[in-house]
């Protein structure tokens, strides 16, 4: 491989990931770190927005919907929480204290998630769906209510 | 459920993709879809990242964050296509006018980076993985060498 082709195409590609491409293990900036659990939280919304709206009757249940966004979904829930270091903790967002005073109810609070979006793939009709959906989100709310501002 | 509380905490729970909630079908505001597909490219990088890293030699290579970023890039590459829409044309981001105008080009790019991220699910060793990531990343430039502005 082209060694400076492939430099200036993964320079090229990054963006604000960037800095991870030094080490797999580098630390990214906090301000990076923020704006990376922030854009898994606008895609949270973009693909739960559907299912809620189908969950409380706004929407008509399409299952395909369903079941690509549940997918979705489970993959993004998995992804901000390495973005909650102590290092972002005088960023400017809307995480409160408690993400770092508190972090182990802050771990369950994401377990709780974690789980809620499992049965939300695992749901194989509507009513399970339904009750899915109403689990994950208590649990995104419960979540917000404990550890982001209003 | 009680609707009042689930419609609360729904308001509360969605952020940017509010506007989602009235209809599964509801078009999206065209700064939404931006926004959204934006977040995309920020995770793209910070998964990608680690893996491009290792691939170029600059991280040793470790199979389970190979294995956990693949799943999730082949989860993200799917996500961010269906935010260009027309209506997003004139808003401020760097998709280039040919996003618009070439869309049939522009579909090939997306399938293209989507068989090349399953080609990196797919890779089980690490010259596999190497190539896997070289052909992502060509796929990556070469998009946004056509159809993103520098």
């Amino acid at each position: 491989m082209n060694k400076k082709f492939f430099s200036a195409c993964l320079a090229l590609a990054l963006g604000a990931g960037a800095s991870y491409a030094t080490s797999v293990y580098a630390q990214a900036k906090p301000d990076v770190l923020v704006k990376q659990r922030q854009a898994v939280m606008t895609l949270q919304g973009k693909y739960f927005g559907p299912l809620a709206a189908m969950a409380s009757g706004k929407a008509p249940y399409d299952a395909a919907v369903a079941v690509r966004n549940a997918a979705f979904l489970d993959a993004l829930i998995k992804m901000p929480w390495d973005g909650f270091q102590p290092s972002t903790k005088d960023e400017k967002s809307r995480a409160l204290p408690a993400v770092f005073d508190d972090a182990a109810k802050f771990k369950e609070a994401q377990e709780r998630a974690q789980t809620a979006m499992s049965h939300l793939v695992a749901a194989k009709d509507e009513a399970a769906f339904k009750a899915a959906v109403g689990e994950v989100n208590k649990s995104c709310g419960g979540c917000h209510e404990s550890f982001r501002a209003k």
